[in-house]
């Protein structure tokens, strides 16, 4: 299974994540990796770090041979200027150039899944100028084909959706609309089972205020999941956040959808730590990613742990195995029957009392 | 030391919190315990689980005596309506005449500090036909004496205050204001010292907005702490806080100032799990309690952990002694001037970076 493996930011530890990655042995029976990046730059992190992993240089993807890890070259010969550390422009062009490249041969098939690597988003410079909001948001727009991409950050079994991204705290309450909420809710429960293989998939939605008992739960939240859960999604809430995590209730859910930003992602971090990978759902490609930034100041101290790195690697394999399984089960009339009968009838119960605290 | 205790919610777990915690032996030695309730009630929730707690009925806490645990008859001889689980007004009519007595108590000298059980503000008829907004607002009005009272959850080392209580999302970002956060962290700051005895302590400051960018970061927060930081309250920040907490920064501080409930309880909850402690900070009178709800669903089952409970207890006696012990201090002109020439000179490196993640 080739999958396709960008770069990021020369200067951050997008290389080091993934020459300790594949430093490890047996990563390539896995996966054959194509990376999107420049040679010299590799050596020189490779170097830097005193590490093993050794490489084969291609020049497109076709190339790549299982049990080698490959590097498609996206840049002419002269030297990249590294800047360890720095947010520099020419960081931000070679991170979009291994991007742009890695999405072309997405798109065309030359690579299964894409896992990318951390990159910062104020030294990307685009054609047009409009500011770059995120490698999710680019991806949405350059493959999505028209579909919403949505975010879920994912450890082990913990999953948290988004309903809407990072924004200022002012503008999140005026964002959440019922048609948002359906929107984010149905992709999600398409996630869950064609990219996660969860049959019947359980959600858990939270509210959006401390109380739960605010007019975006009553107006908003709670009758999209009331008619989302007669339509077949099996969504339930809304939970106000702190009880909800606070007495470990996500382990009952195959996913839950956070309101805001910081709502799913800081209890997320609280939970997982340095273990997270960011998923990107509801887009006819997969892509996956470690869920943590480009660390400046760790980059080039071999101080980094690469494991959200790996860890997206192997999301990445698990969702394009489970696509294809959950897509053939469709093509073939019989398992789907099968699939149809299976019992899905365990219960949960969960009270959705709101304790007062103070 | 004479430590007042509420019963809360009759209904809840707040007899059954009391009693497991003073099941075990010795806790009478560290404090003399001055329960707040009924003993009738007491029984039956006595019975109910099997406790061999057994306690004195008193008519004034001066009766209390060390090594008893000692039980203030608050209500004639009738006995109360119990119903385990359900939200009655009797309930809240109980819990706030413990309430109300054991505030006279503090403020009277006879108890040396409150520790309150949970008790369902839904169900609190107040005279005046205001709705009862949380046992710390209604205690910083009782006995505040015209001072502010400051929330900080409490676990072990991790201590997490709030800007702003419970509110609507849509309200949280025009409530942040210079004044406010300047007056929240000036409380934070003397707590720190005064109640946890930390000298010279240290203090993040999260951002609001995800990015860390937004105007209330410029305009509000970072201003208030550059002004803060001149005056002597070593604040910093202010802190993005997916990155704050998923790095475990918080570890390299005393203390947090979260922007909103959310933000800081669902971060404080998933790390602290069931081991938190709600302290009132910034008022004449020590108070603390269980972070915990009344639990109606666990209510009269024996499946609550007592721990929350038996910390807020250990936590109101720490907080006691260490007043006394900064009080002293600096009632005595030698052992001030030892404390001021204290070495104050370690420094922290934390960069501000904040890393686009996806």
């Amino acid at each position: 299974m080739k999958i396709g493996i960008t770069t990021g930011d020369i200067n951050g530890v997008g290389y080091e994540l993934i020459l300790r990655t594949f430093e490890t042995e047996g990563m390539t029976t896995l996966v054959t990796p194509v990376i999107y990046g420049s040679p010299k730059t590799a050596t020189y992190h490779r170097k830097n770090l005193g590490c093993q992993t050794s490489f084969q240089v291609i020049e497109s993807a076709e190339q790549a041979k299982h049990g080698v890890v490959s590097m498609v070259n996206c840049f002419d010969e002269e030297e990249q200027k590294i800047e360890l550390g720095k947010a520099t422009d020419e960081g931000g062009a070679a991170a979009l150039v291994s991007l742009n490249r890695a999405l072309e041969d997405l798109q065309s098939g030359k690579i299964e899944a894409l896992v990318t690597a951390p990159l910062n988003n104020s030294t990307i410079k685009l054609a047009n100028n409009e500011p770059f909001r995120g490698q999710t948001r680019y991806i949405e727009q350059a493959v999505g084909e028209g579909k919403k991409a949505l975010k879920i950050f994912v450890s082990n079994n913990l999953r948290i959706a988004l309903a809407t991204d990072k924004m200022p705290v002012a503008e999140i309450a005026s964002s959440i609309t019922k048609e948002l909420i359906a929107e984010r809710l149905v992709i999600l429960h398409n996630a869950l089972k064609r990219d996660f293989f969860i049959d019947n998939p359980r959600i858990a939605v939270l509210a959006l205020n401390p109380r739960g008992e605010g007019k975006e739960e009553q107006d908003i939240i709670q009758p999209v999941i009331d008619e989302l859960f007669k339509r077949g999604v099996r969504c339930m809430g809304p939970y106000v956040a702190e009880d909800f995590f606070g007495t470990g209730n996500h382990e009952h859910f195959d996913a839950t959808l956070a309101m805001y930003y910081d709502q799913g992602v800081s209890a997320f971090k609280a939970l997982a730590l340095d273990e997270g990978v960011n998923f990107t759902a509801g887009l006819p490609y997969l892509r996956t990613a470690p869920a943590m930034g480009v660390c400046y100041d760790q980059a080039g101290k071999d101080t980094v742990d690469e494991l959200p790195f790996r860890q997206a690697i192997y999301m990445a394999i698990d969702a394009v195995r489970s696509r294809k399984n959950f897509d053939n089960e469709r093509v073939n009339p019989l398992q789907k029957q099968y699939v149809a009968k299976r019992d899905d009838s365990d219960k949960l119960k969960l009270d959705q009392v709101t304790d007062d605290e103070d």
